[in-house]
C-alpha cells in the first residue's frame, strides 16, 4: 500500500470566490475596483485561525495582501484591489492565531481560578517565536512582554498583566507562522481597464451623419452629452447581391444602402471600410477626436458575409454547402436571409479551421492597429463558444486594454457563458423588463448571483433592432424614465441614437424593430430640436461621473416602496464613500405619490439624525430623518426621479 | 502570437453532476442506485442535441451507455446505476442531431410550401453517413428509405413521407456521429456497497450484555427487530489514569469500569481487546454469528488515547507537551479531561507524522484483517480533514468495501468537508430537530441540497450522549413517533439499546446526556419487558425491507398538512415502482387530526379515479380519491403515524 503526502493542508480552505459558477473559466476585476475575496476556512478542533488574500500580476516577483475577516458559517472575507490590467493571480492563505487561541484560553482558565504557571511560560515561548519577524520598536516591546511574563520576582497578577496586554495584538497579529499555514490553490483573476466597468455608450450611424467627415462634427454633441463610447455599425463595404431595401424588404431602389451587416463586396471585406463613409485616414480623424474629447470609438465585430465577400470566393470552404454545391445562406425554416452567408467555423479539414479562426482574429489586429480597443460583437451567441474563448486570449495576451462586448440576446446558458470565457460585458434582458418586481430580481440576481465576478451587464433601453415597453408610441416621460434607470441601476449602459429625440414608431405592433430601421436607410433627424433629451442626458452622465458609486455594481440594494409603480435603490454605501439614492416613477403618464423605507442600518445612515438628500438632478435639498420618506413624481412635468446624493 | 488549440469542443458541456459542492473531492453513490447525471449542454446556433453519459469502473475496458434528455435552461438530465463497488469515471457526451435537425427544419419549409428538392438529397446523404454505424436490420431500413428519397419517378409527396418516416429516428437515434461529438472531462465518481446507501444499525454495550459471549446471544434478538448493523462502543482496554466514574465524576470506585473511550492500559491499545469482553476468538464467533443473522459488526475508530496507551511511552512524540515536559491532556477551557491525551496529527518532524498516520491506518487494517468492514468514526472533526482523506483513501484503495459513519456533531462547514472527502455516512442533527418546519426544511436540503451527491445522513434519535427533545422525560408515543420517523425519512438510521425500553432520565436539567450513563458503568435490562418497543421497531425495519422506496433518499417529497403538529411525505414514486407515504403526529400527547393534500401529479398518483392506501403498520386499507385525505392519530392507544403503501 502506497504512502502518499495529504493533499490537503492542515487547514481547509475551499469554495473560493473571486470564481465562475461552473468552477472554471476566467473571473474579472478592473483597475481600481474593491473586488470581493471570499472563502470557506476552517480546521479541526477550537484553534482561532488567521487568513489574508494574497495576489499579483501574472508573472510579478512580489505579492500584495489584505486580510480577511470571519463571517458566518465559516466564510471569511475581505477585498483586493488591482493597480494593472492583464492576468492575475490570487491566493487564500490560512494559519492558526496560536497567540490569540492562548489569549482566549488563558483568560477563560484565569476566570476560572486555574493554576496557570504552565500556561505563563507556552505564551512567553509563542511571543519567541514571533520575534524574528517582529520589526525593531515591536521587537523590543515583545521581548520586555516576555521578561515580564517570566519574572518570578513579581505578582502572578502583574505577570498577568504583561502577558494579557491588548498592545501586544496589533505587533504579531498578520504575521503568519510557519506551523501550520495553508495556502489555497491559485485562483486566476483578469484584470481590465476601468472602462469594463463603467462606460456610456451612444451608437450611431457614420452615414447618416455624412460619412466620417460629418461624424467628426458630431461627435462634439456626444461629448457634451457625456458619453465614454461612441460605436460605429460595420463601417465596411455592403453586397449588392440580395440586398434589403427600407423596412426590411427585399426589393430596394437603385439607391438603396443596404443594411451594414450584409458585410463585404468587391472593394473588400471586413478589414475594409465603405466608400461612401470616406477613407481610413478620416476614419483615424475621429479616432483621435473621440479621443481628445475623451471618449473612444467602438467598432462592431460581426463575423458574417455577405454574397459579395471577398472571403466568399477566396475560401469557399468556409462556408457551408448545399449538395448542389451552392454555399448556404443564412436560415431560420421557414424564414431564409438571403444576403448573408453564415461562416462554417468548424471545416473539415482543420488546417482550414486555423486559417478561418486566424483571419477572423486578424480582423481584429488589423482595428486595433488602427488605435480600436473596444469591439461590440455581434451575435456571438450564432458562432460557437470555443472560437470566443480562443480568439479573445489570442488578441488580449498582447492588448490587455481591449474589450469586447456580447450582443447574445439568446438564452441565459449562453450568455453568462460567453462572459465566463471572455467578454468584457454583455447585452441583457433590461430592454425586455420592464415591472418593479422583474427589474428587482434581475438586477440583484446581476450583481449579487453567480455571476457577480463574471458578467458585467450593460443596459440598453434601445437598440436599431429592439424598440421596447413603455418606449413603443411611448411620450416624453417614458423615455427619461427608462434612460434614467438605465444610468443608474448599472455602471454600463448605452442608447441608439433618435434616443434623445425620442423616435417611438415600431415597425408593426408585431414587430420589435423601428419603422423605417436606420439598417435599411440613411436618416436625417434635426439634433438641435428644442425638445431633444440631450440636456437631460448629458446631466445623468455627469452625475455619473461625479458619484463612484454609480460607477459600480457590487454595492446595490432595492428599498421597500408601498407603491408598485415606484422604484428605489441605493448604490455604494456611507462606509464607502458615496451613497446614491434613485427613485423611479415607472409610470410615464400618471402622478404617482409613494413613501420610500430606506434600510437605514444596511448603507449606513443614521437612524435618530437628520441626513440631508440632495437631488442631483434638481438641486433640491430635502431634511430627512428616519426610514420613511415620502416622494411624488409627476411624468408630465418630466418630473420622473431622484437621484439623491446621501453621501453628506 | 501563438496559436492554440481550442480548450473547449464544438458543444459546451458544463455544471456536471455527479459532484461536490466545492467542485473537488469525491461525489458518490451505491451499487444498484438510480444515480442522477445532469450538465448543462448548449452550442451555437438552432441546431438539435443529443446526449449521453457513460462510465466504467476505473480501468475498466468498455463502457456503459445511458441517454440524457433536455429539460429546461439548457440543463439535461439522465440517470445512470453501477454494478461494482469502487472508483468509477463518469464521461457526458452531446453531438449535434444532424437527422432530426434536418427533419424539423424540412417539417417547417414543407408547411411554408418551399421546395424542397435540395433538402430532400441532404437528408439522404445524412442518412448514408449513418449506414456504417446501423445494425442489419435498421441497415435495410435506412438503405430502402435513402433509394426512396432519391427517387425522381415518384412524387414529391411519396419521396417527402418516405424522408420523414417516424420509423427512421429509432434506426438513427442514440448514434453519436463523428462531427462534433463534444466530450466532458471526466468525472470522478466513488462507488460504494449497497449498505452504505440503506442501513439500520443498533449499537450496544458488549460489557452490559455480558462480554462477547453475552452479546452472542443478544444478536438473536437484534436481528429479531429487522437491524442490519450492529455498532459496538470501543472494545479496547480503558485506562486508569484519571479515570471517570459513574455520571462523568472524577472519583471512580475500584469496580468501576470507566468509559470505554479512554483507550489504552497495560493490556495494550486501539489493536487490544478489553480482557473483561473476552477473548479475540469470542469477538471473531459474535462477528461470524451477525454475518449468518444478515448483520454486520461496526467497530468504533476512536483516535484518543489514555494515558496508560502504549503509544504514551512508546511515542510521546505523537502527542502535544507542555512547557514541563508533561503530555497535554484534553481541554476545552475551562474544562479539563485529563482521561484523555489527544493525538498531535503534525509532529514537527515529518518522518514521525508518517509513521503516526500509518499506526492510525493500520489500526484500521488489523480490524479489516478480522473481518470488520464497518467503522463508526468518533469525532472525527477533532482531527485533521487532511488526514482523513489520506486514511480513507489508503483503506478503500485495498478495500472498497469499507464504510465510514462520521460522527461529527459540530458546524455545518466541517460536517459536509468529512463527506466531500470520503465518510460514507454522516450522524446529523435531526437529533435536535423536532418541529415540521425544521425537519421539513432538513431533510429536503439533505436530499436535494448541495451535498446531495456527497453526504448520506444516518438519522439517531438518541445515542449514549444525547437524549434530546421530546425523549427527556418522553412517553411512550413519543419513542415510537421520533423513531418512526428516524427511520422512514432517510434510508440509513440507528438507535442506541435502551431506546426500546423507553429510558428516558437525562443527567440534568441542562445536560443532553443520560443519567446513569452507561458510558460510565455496566448496565442491566430486562429485554423481555412485556411493554417493550422491539415488535414495532422490528415491523418498521420489515416495512423498510419490503419497500425500495424506504432504501432511498433522492425521491422525498414532504406534502401539505393542515395541521402543524402533522407531517406527511412520500418517498419514491409510481414511475419508479414503490410509492410510500408515511404521515406521523409530532405530538406525543394529543389526539390530532388533519387533512393531508397530497400532490397527486408529483407521484403519479391519478387525480380523477379512486386508489388504495394500505397502511403497512395495522395491515388497515382506505380507498382514496383526490389529493386532499383524512387522519387521525391517538397517541395514547400507540397510533403515532401511517406507512401507508401507495404503489397498488
Amino acid at each position: 500500500m502506497a504512502t502518499r503526502t495529504p493533499s490537503l493542508g492542515a487547514i481547509v480552505i475551499d469554495q473560493l470566490r473571486p470564481a465562475t459558477p461552473g468552477g472554471g473559466g476566467r473571473p474579472k476585476t478592473s483597475v481600481g475596483e474593491a473586488t470581493p475575496v471570499q472563502a470557506r476556512i476552517f480546521r479541526d478542533g477550537h484553534d482561532l485561525l488567521a487568513a489574508r488574500a494574497r495576489w499579483r500580476k501574472a508573472g510579478a516577483r512580489t505579492w500584495n495582501h489584505s486580510s480577511l475577516a470571519q463571517s458566518e458559517n465559516d466564510i471569511w472575507v475581505g477585498t483586493l484591489e488591482c493597480t494593472d490590467v492583464g492576468p492575475h493571480e490570487v491566493v487564500v492563505e490560512a494559519w492558526t492565531d496560536v497567540f490569540a487561541t492562548w489569549r482566549k484560553e488563558l483568560r477563560l482558565k484565569v476566570g476560572a481560578d486555574q493554576d496557570v504557571t504552565t500556561e505563563l511560560e507556552e505564551g512567553a515561548r509563542i511571543l519567541e517565536r514571533f520575534l524574528p519577524v517582529c520589526s525593531g520598536q515591536g521587537r523590543s516591546r515583545v521581548e520586555d512582554a516576555v521578561a515580564a511574563i517570566r519574572d518570578d520576582a513579581s505578582t502572578m497578577d502583574v505577570r498577568l498583566n504583561a502577558a494579557l496586554d491588548d498592545a501586544l495584538v496589533p505587533l504579531v497579529a498578520g504575521i503568519p507562522h510557519e506551523g501550520d499555514l495553508t495556502a489555497s490553490a491559485p485562483i486566476p483573476l483578469w484584470v481590465d481597464r476601468e472602462r469594463a466597468r463603467h462606460s456610456a455608450w451612444y451608437e450611431f450611424f457614420p452615414r447618416s451623419e455624412g460619412g466620417f467627415k460629418g461624424s467628426l462634427e458630431r461627435l462634439d454633441a456626444v461629448a457634451e452629452m457625456g458619453f465614454d463610447v461612441v460605436y460605429f455599425p460595420p463601417i465596411h463595404p455592403i453586397g449588392t447581391t440580395a440586398r434589403k431595401g427600407p423596412n426590411n424588404t427585399l426589393t430596394p431602389g437603385p439607391d438603396d444602402p443596404g443594411s451594414p451587416w450584409a458585410i463585404g463586396g468587391p472593394e473588400g471585406g471586413h478589414t475594409a471600410i465603405h466608400p461612401d463613409l470616406g477613407s481610413e485616414e478620416e476614419l483615424l480623424a475621429v479616432v483621435d477626436k473621440a479621443k481628445a474629447l475623451g471618449m473612444e470609438i467602438a467598432l462592431d465585430y460581426a463575423l458574417q458575409c455577405s454574397p459579395d465577400h471577398p472571403w466568399v470566393s477566396e475560401h469557399p470552404e468556409w462556408f457551408h454547402h448545399r449538395p448542389d454545391g451552392t454555399i448556404k445562406y443564412a436560415e431560420n425554416p421557414p424564414k431564409k436571409y438571403q444576403d448573408i452567408y453564415p461562416i462554417n467555423f468548424w471545416p473539415e479539414d482543420e488546417a482550414d479551421r486555423v486559417a478561418l479562426w486566424e483571419a477572423c482574429r486578424d480582423v481584429l489586429i488589423h482595428w486595433i492597429d488602427r488605435g480600436i480597443r473596444i469591439f461590440r460583437v455581434d451575435n456571438p451567441h450564432t458562432k460557437p463558444v470555443a472560437f470566443w474563448e480562443w480568439c479573445i486570449a489570442e488578441v488580449q495576451a498582447d492588448h490587455p486594454d481591449v474589450l469586447f462586448l456580447a450582443e447574445a440576446f439568446t438564452r441565459p446558458a449562453m450568455m453568462s457563458k460567453l462572459a465566463e470565457i471572455g467578454f468584457s460585458q454583455s447585452y441583457t434582458y433590461f430592454t425586455w423588463r420592464h415591472g418593479k418586481d422583474e427589474l428587482t430580481e434581475y438586477v440583484t440576481d446581476l450583481a449579487h448571483g453567480p455571476l457577480a465576478d463574471v458578467m458585467r451587464p450593460n443596459f440598453w433601453p434601445n437598440t436599431p433592432d429592439i424598440l421596447g415597453g413603455v418606449l413603443r408610441h411611448g411620450n416624453r416621460a417614458a423615455f427619461l424614465l427608462r434612460y434614467l434607470l438605465a444610468a443608474t441601476l448599472t455602471p454600463n449602459y448605452g442608447v441608439y441614437s433618435g434616443y434623445e429625440l425620442r423616435e417611438n414608431e415600431p415597425a408593426s405592433d408585431a414587430n420589435e424593430e423601428y419603422l423605417f430601421s436606420e439598417k435599411y436607410e440613411v436618416k436625417s433627424r434635426d439634433w438641435d430640436r428644442p425638445d431633444s433629451l440631450a440636456p437631460f442626458m448629458g446631466k445623468v452622465n455627469r452625475i455619473r461621473r461625479a458619484h463612484p458609486a454609480l460607477q459600480q455594481l457590487r454595492e446595490i440594494r432595492f428599498h421597500h416602496v408601498d407603491n408598485d409603480q415606484v422604484i428605489a435603490y441605493t448604490k455604494g454605501s456611507r462606509a464607502s464613500g458615496d451613497l446614491v439614492l434613485v427613485v423611479v416613477n415607472l409610470d410615464p403618464v400618471h402622478t404617482q405619490e409613494a413613501t420610500v423605507h430606506l434600510d437605514l442600518h444596511a448603507v449606513g445612515l443614521p437612524e435618530w439624525e437628520p441626513f440631508t438628500a440632495r437631488d442631483e438632478l434638481t438641486g433640491e435639498s430635502y431634511e430627512w430623518q428616519g426610514g420613511a420618506n415620502y416622494v411624488r413624481f409627476e411624468p408630465a412635468l418630466d418630473r420622473v426621479g431622484h437621484v439623491l446624493d446621501l453621501s453628506a
